[in-house]
């Protein structure tokens, strides 16, 4: 098989075979086929589509392409949950312990973050001690004792997945529906799981930035999963403006804390339950949405949930007296106050530049090997729909020196928008599709 | 300027400006931009095309990436002839010399083949001692001497395509009219003609296959030379068969002495003076057709052409000799005749597989580095629509050894057709697009 002709092939619409789209993914894995091939291709990809067996085809090869982790010694339905990512998402920190105290398994691998924060293991790592580098077997320990393992991904997991990512991200070819989807669903089938939730986030914070391409992404995920047997469930949420309040590493931490303390209500809350109960009801643990969110609210309000997270942070390592003393976090000394110059109503709290803002505070990485500031980041204090008053408290801005704070808050400030009247409140959750 | 962003900007299909076009161009000169993002690109110029304006842009700023000849030392009109390349076509060595006789200065840069047999330099490099390898400096005082230079295009001659050509040729994006165009365009331009005669092929042997196709590369290619103020006249011939009798080198060259000698007609001799006729009428030495195939006519009969020719290999370098003495070119000991299996009439000599079977003596090169056997070829003793006795001599294949005298052998067999009853003629001139 000559590469050059799949190639043409694809450039010219046509449809690549099984057999071809296994050449593709090995000749990607083995490095036999050179960049600016793949490349090549990855653009005629972006360009004519692939059709829905192409996208599952390329799926189970990238799927193939590297080891995949063999959940069948837990007992139970394997579960995991994926968002597409967006500002002041903690929802796994809220949901992994929620769900596995109610008896749902969770072995979780997750990535480091490229952007405007860390990822879940970064936030992780920004509790004292919390190791994310478990081997399989020992994740398997774990999880058989705890029903919880939050871990970074391993190197072996989809390589070609990976491979292909970072020559996307070069090459203006990662606005690919079907390459989204086969991506995001290799990573996630490969980790072993049963079924899926996806939090799909639609808005200016997010990759998606409309409904229309948001559920086009869904359904691309949902036909992956028919083709090749895993339960698919898509979520799509509002990331319009940051989901929950607060943005940066251990920030984070300490507001999903707060939301397992049952102390916080609000969007972050919202969107975890949402997941949480279609996690228990495709596991058929609960029967449906209502019972599924009485079990989680319960769970919040009898502390078995933040129980669940203590018990996972001494599991793998980590101090567990960060939940009752915030202070054993990274703390950052300068601060930075963001105050309202009139009084009026929130009407926007453009996540885009909210997240902007926070990687100007150090809690983002530019590149793989960027070092994040786990203390840095900011605190809202307001949101969208809020009264204020001039002169009231905005945000507080957090950075390990006062220039980064100052850089911060010209950023923070063109986003937050006070205006006499609130507008129309938009949609938490838009959608729910299986 | 992210080229990430111009990349992205083609695959939506957007138009990229000059200055992005410029700055594409430059990267890929000064290699500072890498080749899977050049192919990415590529790809998307490919599928997503370019207009007029951005095609011009292109040439222009390729033309820019190296150096350019200036002709303006040398008075009247200069004009370059191209083909885009069929099997047995040696039109320059009959058209340049012809036109040189009556009076056109001809300077003109050629480059090595890659495929079935050599290009016009490799053909030039089978008379011996024939120099090709001339400075700028050189080539001006010898077409000022002789109104006639052939040489070998110079490495600093619009680099930006040939390394986007390289770059092409192994990511499936040499199908596009517009980069074709432009290619052309650029190292014509670049070699400072004010006008270019164009033949394009069109046909099995050729990498046009359909008239349509030809007709939208030729208007491509006019429609360059409008917006950059040059001459442009374009010429659709026929290339389902070879052009002459003779396939390889040194044949080709003997071929062409022999038209130029007055003892061919055929389609070698017809397209040879189309194509002179439109170089004459270009520069006014001519008024039209008639008058330009009379002139050309009488410089056959009267040996103007062949005494130009004669002393064109005398300036470079070469042995003249070769001009009465066929056998002082390089010849092959192995010989296999082809005769025909029944009798009929030749309905078809497949340009491709003749070409293929060329190849397969040794007459062309698999890359850059491959030599060339200048002896090697073929010479078919009956054209399309030719009566055959059985038994009768169809071609003879020359080679180093007999081993591939055979492998020619087959192919050639496969590429002739014998039938009962004669095909209509097609067409040997499509169209003539000014």
């Amino acid at each position: 098989m000559d590469f050059i002709d799949l190639i043409i092939k694809k450039r010219n619409k046509e449809t690549l075979t099984k057999e071809e789209i296994n050449f593709f993914v090995q000749g990607v894995t083995n490095k036999t086929i050179p960049d600016y091939q793949i490349s090549a291709m990855l653009m005629a990809i972006c360009i004519n589509s692939l059709n829905e067996q192409e996208t599952s085809d390329l799926t189970v090869a990238m799927i193939n392409s590297g080891k995949t982790l063999d959940l069948s010694s837990i007992d139970g339905f394997k579960i995991d949950k994926h968002s597409t990512g967006g500002v002041s998402d903690t929802t796994t920190l809220i949901v992994a312990p929620l769900v596995a105290s109610l008896g749902l398994p969770v072995i979780k691998l997750s990535g480091r973050g490229l952007g405007h924060t860390g990822g879940t293991i970064d936030k992780l790592e920004s509790i004292p001690g919390f190791n994310v580098n478990l081997s399989i077997s020992e994740a398997l320990e774990k999880v058989k004792e705890h029903n919880l393992v939050l871990m970074s991904q391993t190197e072996d997991l989809a390589p070609a997945d990976k491979y292909m990512y970072a020559l996307r991200d070069v090459t203006g070819t990662v606005e690919s529906m079907p390459l989204i989807a086969s991506s995001i669903m290799s990573k996630k089938i490969a980790s072993g799981s049963d079924g899926i939730v996806l939090d799909i986030k639609c808005g200016k914070g997010a990759f998606m930035k409309n409904l229309n391409d948001a559920k086009i992404l869904a359904n691309e995920m949902i036909k992956i999963g028919q083709n090749l047997n895993k339960k698919v469930t898509a979520i799509i949420t509002n990331m319009e403006t940051p989901l929950g309040m607060n943005i940066g590493n251990s920030l984070e931490v300490i507001e999903a804390i707060e939301v397992l303390k049952g102390n916080l209500n609000g969007p972050l809350k919202e969107v975890s339950l949402a997941i949480g109960a279609q996690m228990l009801i495709m596991s058929n643990i609960a029967k449906d949405t209502n019972t599924a969110l009485e079990m989680l609210n319960e769970n919040i309000n009898n502390k078995k949930a933040l129980y669940k997270f203590e018990e996972l942070i001494r599991s793998q390592g980590g101090n567990p007296a960060v939940i009752h003393n915030y202070s054993l976090f990274p703390q950052k000394i300068h601060k930075k106050t963001i105050t309202s110059e009139k009084s009026g109503y929130v009407t926007e709290a453009n996540a885009f530049l909210i997240g902007e803002a926070a990687f100007k505070t150090g809690a983002g990485r530019l590149t793989k090997d960027s070092k994040i500031d786990y203390g840095a980041g900011i605190m809202l204090k307001k949101q969208v729909g809020d009264k204020v008053e001039k002169n009231e408290i905005l945000a507080i801005i957090f950075a390990e020196d006062s220039i980064k704070c100052e850089n911060a808050g010209k950023l923070l400030k063109s986003a937050i928008k006070i205006e006499n009247n609130p507008l129309p409140k938009k949609p938490l959750i838009y959608d729910i599709i299986k």
